[in-house]
């Protein structure tokens, strides 16, 4: 069968949920990447590897959810988000739906720091929920997220690439996987300073004065789909092999 | 510049907003369409005709909408269901986000009948909350669903096609166009009876209970991937045209 | 005992739950009627019919939900809304006291437009939260909405009456029933021109600017008690029947 | 004009504000009145002398509230109830509306002692939204509500006609008012004892086990349409004289 | 073992709570108390009254609400308020976590007239949620608060020590608790006039216009720590007798 | 003056405004620590260190946020959670009401690393709350949080003190600042295995199957008083530079 929720019939799914009850949901973001890096980049490298892990590790992979939060973004033309409570009931919708028919173990690959904490925030929300309304089986309903740029191969594999200009928005890296993933969109246009400023934000305000041209301590300029099919690779196999010691844990 | 807003940078949605204030959004659902549709048909069939149409019109289109209001179909495997209040939510931060960088009028492509009533609520929750919050520019702010099967080419070449047979849920129609898009993965099982009882429901259990295999009124086992190009380049057409009929609008 | 919940005492509405778990609700709106139509042209027409309905096939009637969803009417003076999430919220807590008490089946007898997406919207928000909460007779709860206007008969007689200036908004057939409930609150005014334009809208400024006087392609200048009386045999018998029907559901 | 919202078109609301900007607005409740007391007691009383206090003092009326809160009365069948959050969304959106029309003084004429926490908790809910959306007029807005009962000659008088056992719920006063109302419709059953044991409750479950019959401390046996003729005179003078104080204060 | 929560551990609970299922939560307010009253004034009395009753009725006192609902205050600075629908949120999630491990008899100790009506509201809507989630002992559940200024010995001290100078808000009552309980912060200022005007308000607006400095109809010059330990003392033994009484009723 | 809110008048505060627009608010948790820990600890090391920090960097500390999101301990008695939803309302309501003086630094002193999600996600609601209401000072409102354990010299310090022992829940180095603040109530139980397993968790249910007595990878017994206070005191100094470090922003 094929191992994404949306190409499957129920059927199919049925008979998966006999040997299985663990799927992965990409959760990416829509929002500005800097002057070269596409709106979409943290929800296509979300679902590009989520669906490599998935064919990988023979899990189920659930639809992306392609805008996340990203509200220190919205002074750049283009930037969604969601607000972190709307990121909360989606989520709870998602698991709630999904656990209905027996998921149990959820495991999120996120494309977007900015998530992090909604996603935190919306495990412990459901967990809250199924414990109050009763659900027979809350107690084995599992929820993890894991961002893809952070296991060991793959930060050191982005550090062996880029250095330190692999910076923490609109990376090389991530810009790298996108080009992997579309060689066809790669933008161009003039870095100014090559590498951008590095620092922290609080809103939407504080993030464009620090950061006007979006990117926070990257040069995208390196990136290369090339670069990106190697990432890609070491993001697929460290994800898939997290998932499975998900599903594998007692 | 691309006409998804995922494969755009910043600057070039900048640019794009200095000659439109238009935007598709496509919305779908994820859920079960009987035993040969895939359960991400309406989710795939609005994306691809919503890319399709903004080709065609010069339209940006935003990121999809992947899961819908699914409620009913909850007893069959897979479906997935955002509660209507969640999905108003969602789409509340969808047009506001746009609507913060200048976009005005917000044209949904809608794959799936159980999302109307949450769209068309959507709307004046919108409308409510902006004039409420005393957005200055509320009252240019427009939002507008269409189903892509609804318009006449496109229902009259499904009835050429496939006659009463097209039924009202895992549709021949848009079980064609799935394929159109994905030769690669057309399913094969027993249609018993090969065309689906017609009718109404409530709630997931009287769905199951009436369309047990979760076809209603239909007879996919008909469909093609060659008829799904021609119900694609229909709805396409009348998408793009309904668009641009949209923005002119006074 | 009477057919309104209002007038019933508890042991009389435990009676009537031994033979019947079906409900009739009225729900209208508050909004602006054009020049000549009464602010609470949806409310009393709903819930007269209602009423009637109620007589006519032994049904207990719920109390009326006076103020629906009327965004688009709120640039008219005395217009009032709900928003569509408070609408949803009001109807869950109606539908889920009476079905606390065994009432399963549940028929809104809508007039106003507006509501429908809201209605619908709600019945699916509560089909959810009920299955959720693990309610035991979940699957037996069934909610359906009809607008009196809508069944034939009644919609024949209106063109009967008036024509195509029956309208759509501040429709001289609503404004009839009004003048035949309350013939002694009938109003006069200018009605230029006699019959409005017609057309669509967004929010309450493109409504307002296309129709300055609240009207949408009526002329309720047509209207009288005796054609009220009328519509209202025909709408009380449509909606009796409509009731009895869907009781009678297998 | 006439004094009812519902009753007036929107040139005569645009009339009346020229000259006031205060409404009062009926709420009461839908709930078990014991034995006798019909459910709608609560609402018919607040409505009916809320209109009788609008004719009083020229003041204009809005739509009743009908089912108010009430969860403590939801082991009788026909009980229904907002939840407070419910009620307070709803009280925000009725305000909300009205005020967006330049009424600024809100009269709320109670029917029911569970409304009364959720009433004044709405009103900070209100005055918090208002000022934290910038709405400009938000110091000008004041909201007030009165239980028609409570003036001392309301009082007064319902202890000269029944002493202690006018009691206090399915009193002995309001079921007179809803005689008064509907001589048609006064019922007849057996109270035991006569005058029903007093006391407080906390959720549903107390409350029927204290009040088998639904009673507190009442007679409604002593009822009588002339009674609560008497009443209502008294309420309605009350009541008009004590919004009029409200429309003068500086 | 210690009588508050905060310095218990859990097997010490475990152990309170197989004798008892009583718990006393304080709930205060942060706002203005005056020229001289301290912000914290409502907090500080609830919380120093609610353990003085815990160790004299032997029962647990759960951690003080110290942010009440305070929107009246909102004109001067340091004043905080949740919402209502923020605070029954919030009371929501103190009894709900409690009555999951068995506590059943819930007793406020309310410093802040302001609190009252959320309270009470969200009690019900406490009631209303365990009742719809099925909570198997949703019956025994039962919540109640009580003013430490209100019972009979307290007021009447307070009429003995200040007269009508108490006043009632910055009263001299609840300053001189907060001096008996820190006589190291006690405050000095100019009040003028003496006693403060007396009056209602509706919202922050009309409040500053009413009450320039904050205090209504009070004279907290006349407190004193001694008179504080008085009332304190008065409070104390009321409120414990008053919650021994709530845990012996049936 | 004082650099308690709670201990300030409102003139002291709006004294304090014209120098400073920083707040420094403590945020714990009610849940269990284990056999000797007791179930205030995040909330008492939060509200002790933030006073001292506050009387060390001359900032105003806002009243302690006692009960946080403590989701994965309620099988443990006397736990008490706010759902994620509920902390960041109540964290807007903080945020808004002292935004509304002039407040525009917000640091928020954590006692507990459950909360952290919830507070990320909290600032972003809050930062969008306040764009879409149009409050004009939005861009300056900046929110920090700082977990009070996690500054280099406190680890470091807690390293020493304590090794691997230290744990990451019930730890020694918060059971011994716990000890310092009140060396009365120190606790003695047997800890068997005296340093306890170590490991990550889901929900409530693995967190209790997982550590049974509450400890995560703690050896509480090695705290003292005397430890905490070096703690205290290191932690103290951190966070006061760190909240000075915070208002120097430029």
């Amino acid at each position: 069968m094929p191992m994404q929720l949306q190409q499957s019939t129920w059927p199919e799914v049925e008979r998966y949920l006999e040997t299985s009850a663990g799927v992965i949901v990409p959760i990416g973001a829509t929002e500005q990447h800097g002057p070269i890096g596409v709106i979409g980049t943290d929800a296509i490298c979300a679902e590009v590897i989520a669906r490599g892990a998935g064919e990988t590790a023979g899990a189920l992979v659930g639809p992306a959810i392609a805008v996340g939060m990203s509200e220190h973004h919205m002074r750049f033309p283009g930037s969604m988000t969601l607000r972190p409570s709307t990121l909360i009931a989606l989520l709870s919708d998602y698991v709630g739906s999904l656990a209905a028919h027996g998921f149990r173990r959820f495991f999120f690959v996120n494309g977007h720091g900015g998530n992090i904490a909604s996603l935190q925030a919306a495990f412990f929300e459901i967990y809250n929920e199924m414990r109050r309304a009763g659900f027979a089986d809350a107690p084995r309903v599992r929820c993890k997220a894991m961002n893809w740029w952070q296991p060991e191969p793959v930060s050191a594999l982005a550090r062996t690439l880029f250095g330190a200009a692999d910076g923490s928005h609109a990376a090389a890296s991530e810009v790298a996987v996108t080009q992997f993933v579309d060689a066809a969109n790669i933008k161009s246009a003039p870095l100014d300073p090559p590498v951008a400023p590095r620092g922290g934000f609080y809103n939407s305000a504080t993030f464009r004065e620090r950061y006007p041209d979006g990117r926070i301590g990257s040069n995208p300029g390196l990136a290369s789909p090339e670069a990106g099919r190697r990432l890609y690779d070491a993001a697929v196999a460290a994800v898939a092999a997290d998932y499975q010691a998900f599903l594998a844990e007692a």
